[in-house]
């Protein structure tokens, strides 16, 4: 039997990890300390032991293959073990009409641990409190959350600031609908002291009630509009993608595109020599290639690998019993 | 090249794996034997190295991810590799028109050996008469055989008896098609004094030649058509489902379908405290949710390890030459 | 950082392999040299760790199921690891519109090197200008190279006599179109005195260009139309398909046909008692099901094993760093 299913705090064994909620500067402290060992451990020629002899299922019941491969990746850097199954929709019982309940149930008897991704909100917790014996991993819900995504964001600034409080930082693209934005504002506000810049067409700000429920933990939130209104030197910035189809008249579309597109012009007039700049990837048309070259460009760089990092170091912790 | 293309007996080193004709009460017993030895390996932190080295290739050419995720941990759970083919009439050279054959010499030159998976009877022999150093191991082909199935139900029985005669049982559903009961019939068969009451509708019953041919073999069958029939305190109840889509007049199928529906009531009226409650899954409306929680109910719990275990003792019997 | 991306001449060192121009008789002889070794570590129990602690990345953008297991194979039985993607364009964020570039780069930092089959010509080339830590391995890029394969068939050749030169060979089928021919004669023009006679139809012999810079680097190319200018005893036949769709004129092709489909009589009339027959795979319609007991025919025998020995063999050069 798991011997949790509730909140994280402190004690990782053996537990679920299906929300960013679960987390508290205390948990996350521990989780990053882990972090650089793990680093070194996925560039160290030598083999880990840490997950030897466990088995990981990875049950993706939609494509997702920079997740599945940050996952597998991180299980076989630790000297686990993955059973793959993709799309079972399509490829298994559950096509001949077996419930998700008894899917579950009988994945959990062949593995250690189960990271679904699965389309529709709601479903890794579903499976977290059918799975009897084993710990289930969020990689992804829907509109839901996806934990290790807003983590390893969290950790990419951590890694440069070595905190995650009094920052300041522009996240730019679609707030009313980015579920990595959401995640990234939810983490940040469990620290005090912290500024976003929410830039955004007026049609794809916050929700009042979303504004309302951050601000109120503690973080401080200010919407702009332009690129002209991006804050000098912030610590970093975060830069999603606007999705022509959010906008019913194409027209105003085209008339704010231009302040949502990453380029090294931008960045010359408004980053400072510290800021970094982010993306959750993948990155299609909102940030300009030349910015690539950019040192302060970590997106295909420390984010990527941070992924792999922080899911290696949460495996180790959720597996390991000591 | 293999030392052996004929009955097990005894002997399972580098044997194919086709039928469970295969198999008679004493190479079951040295089975069944290894079982509980695998089922701490597989609760053990500590990694199995009974497969080390030894690399399995999984040839589905039909999806399964039951099967094939019980088989992928047997592996891995031993300390093997996998090689996963999934689908290869849609992925692979054989959508260029190779021939069965040089598909099978083809795979088999990379592995120690091949779980093959396909929707035509007969495949898997075939495959294991191509293969020349390699054995094959049938998981599954069409109205065929699953042996390792039958093997996994023989065995939960055994699991809960400590024999596999004597015994008294109950197999609802559709004796005439399903390959599980069929198997299931065969197995018992080969043990003494056990009684078998197939309670299914009339059109579903078993064929006269497969009848005589079983009752032939020393096992009883009793053939009842309504769940009033079933008797009191069985062993066991192996609870299949009945395809609607079987039945010429719909309106039989709504008149008896009731007989077929495994409730908590049914057990409470007919079951004993000891009799075990077995599915072959995926169960699709044939067992009410509610029975689930009812201890005697295995199907959700002992059935599904035991496909793993059963599985780990036979490929560590044929892969491990002493 | 890679260390090279150029010719590989000697020195193998975190280096891609995109195609067999990097290779010459030096880096030839050293590779082979290897290849003994990896088939015992491959036939032997014991488990190798030449390459435990490494993940390969599968990335196949199109179907390829001999290739996959053949790279698979031989990494696990190196000890090493793989993260399979399969299909990427239908199961991945490419289908969201990601640019190649960032998928390599995101492959790229969860392992220690990428093998890449595209259908693409220059997508390995591409991968590996972009890759920035990891080498690429070309698994076949269309009607570009298939590096691995030329290596297999040399390698064949080889294994037989002890040398790559002074040899005479015939290569039937397709010269104008099929990539594998086209390898072959390039890797036999590394070495002297090699004499090729062509078997094909008129409508299907070299173009002049690459008869002519075939022809320029030394090897002796003769162009036969029937099977009846087959030299006797030549030291290998390489067999390839002739394929109906390449003639206009169907008339023909029913004309010729019968020149390019190898039967036992074919050999007993031209071939030596030491001459090998060869064959890309996968066969269809091309040779006589019965020419497979041939001790001669090794297209079902060294030639698969030998794929995966050489991959392994340059898999452990690639990946040991010494």
């Amino acid at each position: 039997m798991k011997n949790t299913k509730s909140t994280l705090s402190g004690k990782f064994y053996s537990a679920d990890i299906i929300s960013l909620d679960q987390f508290d500067p205390v948990t996350l402290k521990k989780l990053f300390s882990l972090v650089p060992k793990m680093a070194s451990i996925a560039k160290n020629a030598q083999p880990s032991k840490l997950l030897s002899g466990k088995i990981v299922t990875l049950l993706f019941y939609e494509p997702s293959s920079r997740t599945f491969a940050s996952f597998a990746g991180a299980i076989k850097q630790l000297g686990g073990e993955t059973i793959d199954i993709l799309n079972p929709l399509q490829f298994s019982s559950v096509s001949k009409g077996e419930n998700f309940e008894d899917t579950i149930r009988v994945f959990e008897a062949y593995c250690d641990a189960i990271i679904i991704r699965h389309p529709e909100i709601g479903t890794a917790k579903k499976a977290a409190l059918i799975a009897a014996s084993v710990p289930i991993i969020n990689a992804g819900d829907g509109n839901g959350e996806h934990p290790t995504q807003a983590l390893l964001d969290l950790y990419t600034i951590y890694e440069k600031y070595k905190k995650l409080d009094g920052l300041t930082g522009v996240m730019a693209g679609d707030p009313l609908n980015s579920r990595t934005i959401h995640s990234l504002i939810k983490g940040l506000s469990l620290y005090k002291n912290n500024t976003i810049y929410l830039l955004s067409p007026k049609e794809l700000r916050l929700n009042r009630d979303d504004f309302n429920s951050y601000t109120e933990k503690g973080v401080k939130l200010i919407e702009i509009y332009s690129e002209k209104e991006i804050p000098k030197n912030a610590n970093f910035w975060y830069w999603t993608r606007v999705q022509k189809e959010r906008f019913k008249d194409k027209k105003t579309y085209e008339k704010v595109k231009d302040s949502f597109y990453l380029t090294s012009n931008l960045i010359k007039n408004f980053a400072g020599k510290d800021t970094i700049l982010m993306d959750p990837l993948p990155r299609v048309g909102n940030i300009d290639m030349s910015v690539d070259q950019d040192p302060r460009a970590l997106y295909l760089r420390n984010q990527i690998r941070n992924g792999m990092y922080v899911r290696m170091a949460l495996l180790s912790l959720i597996l390991n019993k000591k």
